[in-house]
């Protein structure tokens, strides 16, 4: 009998969200039996589809099942057809707001072997962790319309941010930052036009550095990092940063580590007072669902992170593992299908 | 006797600011002969220099002066040792806002021969406009905070976008995309989260489409642009966005397109109630400050841009020839001064 229980939920979700998720779970139950993991699986229909059949984006029901579970596997969600923001407010981030998913962590790693766009690139160059504050800021959905679709109508977004919130997140983001080599921690804002919110970040900043003083402490504005991403990437070893730009940054982040492919990201709560979410960092990308042309590997190093947050540390070294080793196999090598890669990789495990 | 002058207000600024500025001047002196341009010249003193001296930012009688005049040319203001905010919100903001700089022109364009970080990346490949909102959404200013310093504080920033601030945008934008040959517009902004400002700029767009039947219609959510701007930047010719968002796209512009000293600007007011502004996008940079190390070529490009908004579109082109032929020059050659990179541009207009 395994020695361990998870309860995971899964959202496999629209478009390839679902290819994606039976390779994470492949993968998932390859490597637990060496650590002696079971898993009880629930699977969750919400989505796109769900929507269209339905009319429900998250039924409270649902909502109340979720939080009753370790941990959920996304896939993605979303379709052309829905309206823009019905499933991003009503979904996504309804289950980041309510599950108090306040880090956003997405590693930005280039694996040995894997393409970036930038010139003279190197794996030793593009190393770091975005810690993306997840609960507040531009993403509260506070804000609204006044005098719709006339000449003389108002529309609002408010960035909400407190002292409770910045805080929390800044603190992970030292702990991050003084378990890793470098110990270099930056905050990533724009204090010079948004001078309440970046004033907040930053005196937290200062104040909660003086509990870390191995961690060396910079600063630097949103516009100027997308630009250091492009052509000095080894300047970053762990970043934190407003919800919004967290968001932008880990786009071009995604960009110079191999594609949106390959990223890997989870909604954690590190409190535990509602399970975390992983999920890749990529869309439903719908033009290509159904094909097996979708790569796996965003969504298997969400099962890793995953792993890790449920103190399986070594399962998801694992994991990492081999994903390098597979990645390091496909510089040059015919393109292989969704299911291929999960095989491939599953079996290295 | 020139059959045209035109008043221009000089802001030479911090840091690297007067020794750009020295160097576009010199091009604007060259060029102007030729084309029967007298130029009437006032130097106004603003920035931290002038704010430790006296701790003014911008009196309200040299903004009253700078109105009076056609036009001004920026270098950079700016220097660690004055807050955060203090210049930016005081000085440079508040002149786009108080001359009513709705339009934020910044071009995104590979030269032949100019190295940029994208492995492949050719002059066809990165050719864009883009067309930044400058007066409102995120950088009004609206916000504040509550309970300052407290474990209760809350800090807030508000992004207002009014119908008729985005429509005048946008149509500027069409007008733009209309005139180039691939005449494809792309709005980039991140309606699936801010939804009533998103909303607002998505039926802005659709409606005033509809005059401009000729012009292709795209639109990108913020993210996901900065990572094509990485991995596909072809897929851009005119781009419309809001201030913040514009703000951080153009520095992954400048990165890509051979970094920032390279990318120039203009804040227009293209209804002429006020004097528009150009300005290289970079800060005053003062760690090089006073060393000749400084690249002129953005401000010399934001000389070209200043010369087409008075209506000197030929002096303009002129300008633009002798910066690309320069820089064509310049790979592999010996890093020559800021003086020296002025001179040999003014030479050749
Ligand atoms: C789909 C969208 C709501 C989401 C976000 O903006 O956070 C996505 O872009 C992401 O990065 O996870
Ligand atoms: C200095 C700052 C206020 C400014 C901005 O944010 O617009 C700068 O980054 C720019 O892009 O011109």
């Amino acid at each position: 009998m395994a020695s361990r229980t998870i309860r995971l939920a899964v959202v496999a979700g629209d478009g390839i969200g679902p290819e994606v998720v039976a390779e994470g779970l492949k993968v998932l139950d390859a490597v637990a039996p060496a650590h002696d993991l079971a898993i009880e699986q629930a699977t969750y229909d919400l989505g796109a589809a769900r929507w269209h059949r339905t009319g429900e984006v998250l039924p409270d029901s649902v909502l109340a099942e979720l939080r009753g579970q370790d941990v959920i596997l996304l896939g993605a969600v979303g379709d052309p057809t829905v309206p823009s923001g019905v499933l991003e407010r009503g979904l996504l981030l309804r289950l980041r707001f309510e599950l108090d998913h306040y880090v956003n962590l997405r590693p930005v790693k280039l694996y040995p072997g894997v393409t970036t766009p930038l010139a003279g690139a190197t794996p030793d160059d593009i190393d770091m962790i975005v810690v993306r504050e997840g609960t507040e800021g531009p993403y509260t959905g506070v804000g609204g319309v006044l005098r719709k679709g006339t000449p003389h109508e108002v529309a609002t977004q408010e960035s909400v941010n407190t002292a409770f919130g910045v805080e929390r997140v800044i603190r992970y983001a030292f702990e991050q930052a003084q378990a890793r080599p470098r110990r270099k921690l930056t905050l990533v804002h724009k204090d010079n036009v948004l001078t309440f919110a970046g004033d907040l970040y930053q005196r937290t900043l200062r104040r909660v550095a003086e509990e870390y003083p191995d961690v060396t402490v910079d600063y630097c504005h949103v516009d100027a990092a997308t630009m250091f991403f492009v052509n000095q990437p080894q300047r970053f070893d762990v970043i934190v940063t407003d919800n919004l730009f967290g968001d932008i940054i880990t786009d071009i982040g995604a960009a110079i580590a191999g594609g949106i492919g390959l990223a890997a990201s989870g909604n954690v709560n590190p409190d535990r007072t509602a399970p975390s979410m992983f999920e890749p960092v990529h869309g439903s990308a719908p033009d290509i669902a159904g094909q097996g042309k979708a790569d796996p590997t965003a969504t298997i190093l969400s099962v890793a992170m995953l792993l890790d947050h449920v103190g399986l540390a070594e399962a998801a070294r694992r994991v990492e593992q081999a994903v390098s080793a597979d990645l390091a196999e496909r510089a040059g090598a015919p393109a292989r299908s969704t299911a291929e890669i999960g095989d491939a990789i599953a079996k290295r495990v």
